[in-house]
């Protein structure tokens, strides 16, 4: 079956998180704040959901660099690398005045409803940011240090959450360089960074890690073009997300990129129509977004995300890689270019 | 000549920033942003004055740990160290809504007029105390790597910015704990946590960095009561600050905990009709200051001041701290104690 490891992973991943954010918990509790706001704003949404896609990067990759079957040696490494994601989710969705999130408020309208007032709530948005990173690096450092690689994978944690700032700025910036921001913004901590991680963890040299990244960066740019597609066209149900949220919000991504190569005067006067545009009604969404799919912008989209498919699975077939790691990467693969939240 | 050690190590400090802050200009220039935005805020802020207090504690507990007089081993340190206040004071002066800071602009004021949109402007300043505190940590691990001792240091250097979050969480929600609050978000990162990171360094066990936090602590307490005194009767001209922002700002501070324990009711009227007010005249500022020094507020909280630095001046007498460093701690606790700015 498919996948099904990712299933005992997730279970364990959660358990571990759950785990680590009641001693934190208890610890805010007793230090700063008793009704520990900020740990308990960090707990709902890193508990909300979560496709845990990263720590499960993570193992593929230590399982094809060590030949081993070991969830136990990625666990706490993986969870450091989902509370980095919910740090930068919270700081994004606060710059991006996005409200909802895995199918819930996002952390600056949770908090500045429950505090009444919105630049408390968005500064304590933000702390809860800054704290979720001291945590990913805890167990970042506890994962490492326990597998006797702390040397090795410190530097990779921190270049990849450079990267992700440097690609977070092009993007709130709406630059028109928009397949370096994603690979920057996305790539880096969605697939290449975790990579890197799990193989240094398995103890990795720089040619392997080379030969990792032929398959990580194509699938990088794969997961991101998903991400698009499913952002104009996915089914606001299953991403958690406003439906066209994308076009409205005026995001230049891999759909717009597409669409100012190819579109005519007249139909990109059609997107004009809703793109950046808070007031869009839903009709004219549906009308732009139709269009997208009839003039083959779409069609020309997924084109693009298969070749990168194909390019990442050809990768693979690097001899050093061991099993069950390998099959465990092509699975994810899969996962990762053709989900549909 | 009392400090002249703290001379030599800002000038070293302010190189080591310097040459640093150009290389990561060329890579964010080279990867990101053309402009390099977030940098040039991040080297603006950071250059601006400062001072250095921090490295100059890292290094002086390092001597009293090695015996050693040895600048160059405790630089990359310090520089992280500088650069962590860099991204506290970017994130806590949007927070505050503060607009001047070190004789300057804040981040967000500077970059929300640069780009002509206060959301964008605050937006560029969170990522730019985000991309500060990756920097942190990068020479963070330089400096500890290099020393040999990455893998003692690195849990202080997390567990401190972890205080500090919880401190600021508490300051921002105006928590009457001013104490605990005090003691979170800056006796940690300014005296207690470069203190132990010093001592780490130089190869401390946990009983030698035991003893050395009976100096610290009170210090750090002293610290911020001198902050607090210099924020309500400081000279602006000194301070960096606007006079009385403290009072204005309704910040709970040590000054407001002893007026509330001391001050009878029309005296605190006094108090109130400036206390939280933004649009308080600079004429009532200033009868609530003389109002302060009149009924001996202020005398009280300089003579708590007085105490806790003698408290640490008694800390300095176990044996195992060695020359010089014992002296320079000595030194660092008469400016810490008795600043003007």
């Amino acid at each position: 079956m498919p996948g099904a490891f990712i299933k005992s992973i997730r279970s364990r991943i959660d358990a571990r998180l759950s785990s680590y954010l009641a001693e934190k918990r208890e610890f805010a509790a007793r230090m700063g704040d008793s009704r520990a706001t900020l740990v308990d704003a960090i707990t709902e949404l890193t508990m909300r959901g979560g496709k845990r896609l990263r720590p499960a990067v993570v193992y593929a990759a230590h399982s094809a660099v060590t030949g081993r079957d070991d969830i136990d040696a990625v666990i706490d490494v993986g969870a450091s690398l989902e509370l980095l994601q919910t740090y930068l989710l919270i700081h994004d969705d606060w710059m991006d005045e996005d409200s909802e999130r895995r199918g819930g408020p996002t952390v600056h309208v949770a908090l500045a409803r429950e505090v009444g007032n919105a630049h408390l709530g968005n500064s304590l948005a933000i702390l809860a940011g800054d704290l979720a990173s001291t945590y990913a690096w805890d167990l970042l450092v506890q994962g490492a240090r326990a597998a006797g690689r702390l040397d090795e994978t410190i530097d990779a944690f921190r270049q990849m959450q450079e990267e992700v700032v440097l690609g977070q700025e092009l993007d709130i910036r709406a630059s028109l360089a928009v397949e370096r921001m994603q690979d920057l913004k996305t790539g880096s901590y969605t697939v290449r960074g975790p990579l890197q991680i799990g193989a240094l963890l398995g103890g990795a040299d720089s040619d392997l890690i080379a030969s990792l990244m032929k398959f990580g960066q194509p699938l990088g740019v794969a997961f991101q073009l998903r991400d698009d597609l499913l952002g104009t066209f996915g089914d606001p149900k299953a991403t958690g997300k406003g439906r066209g949220g994308d076009l409205r919000k005026g995001r230049q991504n891999a759909i717009m990129l597409e669409a100012h190569r190819s579109l005519s005067r007249s139909q990109r006067s059609v997107l004009d129509r809703v793109f950046g545009r808070a007031d869009a009604t839903t009709d004219e969404l549906e009308v732009a977004t139709q269009m997208l799919i009839d003039s083959g912008v779409q069609a020309r989209v997924e084109a693009r995300l298969a070749t990168l498919f194909h390019e990442a699975e050809l990768a693979l077939a690097d001899p050093r890689l061991k099993e069950p790691g390998t099959s465990r990467l092509r699975e994810l693969s899969v996962l990762i270019a053709q989900r549909d939240r």
